[in-house]
């Protein structure tokens, strides 16, 4: 089985490469999605266990689906 | 914005869908899946707004990628 860390790790790599894909930055997708800024952080280095509605949430300030953040760049 | 009740109805929609196509039942998959029976009903329900983690272990017990729960069948 995959290990949980790189999963986690894998998923936060895609978010920050499709946010900057985007044109955001970290504080702009944060406070655009309700999150806080250091929940985000987190995120993106993998220490979150994300929920799917957060997942979501994110997409949609990004304007891409939800796919976009498991598929490989 | 996308009703978060919405989300996770279709989402636990998708989840019993693809379910029955690997031909699993409730039971097998919780078992397999190291998650409590209670736990993949409400998901399937809508009713839990579930983790990545759990997203990806339900999705390895049933061979399937992760996106397969976000496509319409």
């Amino acid at each position: 089985m995959e290990m949980d860390n790189d999963i986690l790790k894998r998923f936060g790599q895609r978010i920050a490469e499709v946010r900057k894909q985007q044109g955001y930055s970290q504080e702009k997708l944060a406070l655009e999605s309700g999150l806080a800024r250091s929940y985000m952080s987190s995120v993106e280095r993998g220490q979150r266990n994300i929920s799917l509605l957060n997942i979501y949430k994110i997409a949609e300030t990004l304007r891409v689906s939800p796919i976009t953040f498991f598929e490989p760049e």
